[in-house]
């Protein structure tokens, strides 16, 4: 059938057609048909949309991305045909009826979604299955490789290659800003890929942003790497793994992440930019993703196992979620305090013992301590300030200002302190809830919001001492942030109140 | 955040945000917002969809419905909010996780469907936890409900109001055009609403249309039901229960039809015409959606309690699946076939003996005929020439010709015959190639296009007659047609070659 293109300002592929024209062809939604450019036979695949109001019959509306890969403008002709649908939808169909996804079809299925060859719908009832089918380890290394295959890689020309990554769900968790210098500073190569704060006050990518750009391709993070030894960038921009985000996109509305899916993107990651050896930090908490020690050792397990059939070495430290890393949540506020730690500073105590130990773990693997001897190396190297003189050298790489100090990064002008109701020492600390009121506060977007916890567990208060104080950059915001808080009680001191949890609770995501 | 309007010609609600705007309002792709014309203070929820590159930040680009509903035009200026996501995220993620729904939960998620405030992702997301997790008895019966109260309704004033379904999957099943006359003739009100065929090469809705128009609102259909006594109508425009048709386009891809929703989407329809007497005829064969005896019987017995429930009588039928009713099909030849048994033709026996049987059901249910006379009425009904009166006053009702005559309906100029390569009995028709060549000859959308079986199983063939013949609007389909058929023998003659079935069986979908 020859149809009338009209260029709609979309982004993507694909287009809509009229239901008189389905009709005549045959097609419903979701069926699948071949665009072809009748001078130059140039085609594309488009999955059926059906209107009645924006286009008379005889015509078909394009997005852009089709009209630009065809050649095509408004007024042009094209043929349409029926085209058969991708197999990845039988596949897809055989997960549903729980069947189990040999390397090849996990490879069409993921091949198509990065092809845009799937619609996000039929994404979803992919991602909707796996999660409630589950995969074995043959089907996750299937689609670690898949999505590694499907995106951009990069490759070092010095070894080892080392990574980290945390599975997220603490607040505060800037230990990456201390594990990558110091681990380029031992002379290692660390490419290290984040991800934004997604449910999060702050996640890797949102703290760096603060210091220096992140937005880079694969092939600048290698040129860099290769300069400093080490990056923290966006993964975001990189295109590596791209199907990944797809699969988080859909997983999002719903705040799943299924196991297979949270391991597949991971390694794929990890692979993609070479990393021989990685440590994973699995936090262990109620408001983390893993919540006992057995589910933990499981997990690690499997990340091992995914590993080594990927010719990676992997160790995985099962560390506590139940309280922030350090006392700083948002980004200028733990930007602030990583600095400082690297700048000689002695607290806080859970920021620094976490991070000389997660390097520890990588400073061992790679040959470069001992046994046992990796953390007091990662000791060393802060105390020394070699760390510090890494990071101002990967700043300086990444285009930012390289001679920063922590002195120079500041909170939010709007701030509040939360004075204790009652003199007795500091119980709890609601991850949750602090991630809350410092979301409300604005972070991460206005990266001066945020919470410096005062006091931690165990803190002794006077009543009217210092709990936690808030910082916003708009009186609005702080506002926010205040009532949430006096609803929420984050932070309990002994005698207090219990502490109430929204019935909803939020879900927390990956922190790299 | 106020943002400038930018109104885009896409039919339905919500829009697309700038990604700078997007990350300043802490949202992502399938968050939730709220949209506000400042001035009335009217507002709609959308769900975000984020872009980078059709849009400048700033501005939200709306799409016809939302802009029409709030009075918005290009260049006007909207508050724009987050909101929560509505709780039927929460109910659609419990499936996921193999909980049961209340009543209240399904209402929810089914009136948040309706409502365009769950995106297509979200509502497969809830299509394929149902399959694949299934639903039971009291959830298939709140889908129902929800179904019905979420749509419009039809009330009448004369009763005992009936109806009837078949679930499908036979070819030439046009025992509706007889059924509806026979039934109204008898003085019952029948206000039939039917579909287009999906898969298969001819819905109820589409053979009616070769007589009337078939697309009314149900005040019309209420309207032409008191007059006529009964109608047949496509139900797709009457905004019967509205959400079947979302889960099914969901559903589509996959050809997935999940029993409880299946249910659901019969018994919704059934429920919201008034209905209060219902017959379902459940076709049992290799390639119908119920393959065994015992699967029809467990299928029956949960429509009849699901009927009891909502206080609906209902009897099942199992009926003979294997070959095609008659020896029709396509729309004109299957119309021409019906007409010509309402005109008093003997022939064929299948047609008769079917639509008699089940006419007879539903006669002997609302009482006006004696237990075991109701076949005996409905024959009668037949060859008195009531029912033809009444089929051509329904058919007037509607806005058709009433005095047409079977030998007023042709099949396509084109047609082929197809030989018996050898003398023989044929021992087997194949619904699933029959239809596919009925499709690629034009089947529905041509109306003229399909198959007259010459032959049915045991007729005795000498090499050379026709076994079939297949019409066509156009060479072109007539000639795409033929190759299939040689390459999936359809019917098959003893001695022959065995019958070839393709790799990628069709499934067949609701015939009603």
């Amino acid at each position: 059938m020859q149809l009338l293109v009209q260029r709609v300002d979309i982004a993507g592929r694909g287009g809509v057609i009229h239901e008189e024209d389905a009709r005549r062809l045959g097609v419903f939604d979701g069926d699948r048909l071949r665009v072809i450019h009748p001078e130059t036979g140039k085609s594309a695949p488009m999955v059926v949309d059906i209107t009645t109001s924006i286009l008379t019959s005889g015509t078909v509306a394009l997005y852009n991305v089709t009209c630009s890969d065809l050649g095509l403008s408004d007024g042009d002709t094209v043929e349409v045909h029926t085209a058969v649908p991708p197999s990845s939808i039988r596949f897809i169909r055989k997960k549903m009826d729980k069947g189990r996804l040999t390397a090849e079809e996990m490879m069409t299925i993921v091949r198509d979604m990065v092809n845009e060859n799937l619609s996000l719908n039929e994404i979803t009832a992919f991602v909707t299955a796996s999660y409630i089918n589950g995969m074995d380890l043959d089907e996750v290394e299937s689609l670690t490789r898949a999505m590694v295959e499907t995106g951009e890689r990069i490759e070092f020309a010095t070894h080892p290659v080392v990574d980290k990554h945390s599975i997220g769900g603490v607040p505060g968790n800037k230990i990456t800003l201390l594990v990558v210098p110091i681990i380029a500073a031992a002379g290692l190569t660390i490419p290290k890929t984040s991800s934004r704060a997604i449910t999060g006050a702050g996640g890797t990518a949102d703290l760096m942003e603060v210091l220096a750009p992140i937005n880079f391709s694969a092939e600048e993070v290698q040129k860099m790497t290769n300069q400093a030894g080490g990056v923290i960038v966006w993964g975001g921009s990189t295109n590596i793994a791209p199907a990944d985000d797809l699969i988080i996109r859909v997983e999002y509305p719903f705040k799943i992440d299924e196991r297979g899916q949270m391991i597949a993107s991971v390694m794929a990651k990890k692979f993609a930019v070479g990393a021989e050896m990685v440590v994973i930090d699995i936090p262990v908490g109620p408001t983390t993703k893993v919540h006992t020690m057995q589910d933990a050792r499981r997990l690690a397990q499997d990340f091992i196992e995914i590993g080594s059939r990927l010719g990676m070495q992997v160790e995985c430290a099962v560390t506590y979620g139940d309280s922030p890393v350090g006392r700083a949540i948002g980004p200028n506020l733990e930007v602030a305090e990583a600095l400082s730690v690297l700048e000689g500073a002695k607290t806080p105590n859970s920021l620094i013992e976490k991070s000389v130990a997660i390097s520890g773990i990588l400073l061992e693997m790679a040959g470069k301590a001992q046994r046992n001897g990796g953390e007091e190396m990662a000791r060393s190297l802060l105390s020394s300030g070699a760390a510090l003189k890494k990071f101002h050298e990967i700043i300086a790489v990444q285009g930012g200002k390289s001679d920063v100090h922590s002195s120079d990064i500041l909170p939010g002008k709007y701030s509040a302190a939360i004075p204790s109701p009652v003199s007795g020492y500091v119980v709890s600390l609601n991850n949750t809830g602090l991630i809350t009121v410092a979301r409300l506060a604005g972070a991460p977007h206005d990266k001066g919001a945020g919470i410096y916890c005062n006091a931690k567990v165990g803190t002794q208060l006077r009543k009217g001492e210092t709990i936690y104080t808030i910082y916003a950059e708009s009186q609005e915001h702080l506002d926010r942030a205040l009532e949430e808080a006096r609803r929420l009680y984050p932070v309990v001191v002994e005698g207090m109140l219990l502490d109430r949890i929204p019935q909803d609770s939020i879900e927390l995501d990956r922190m790299d």
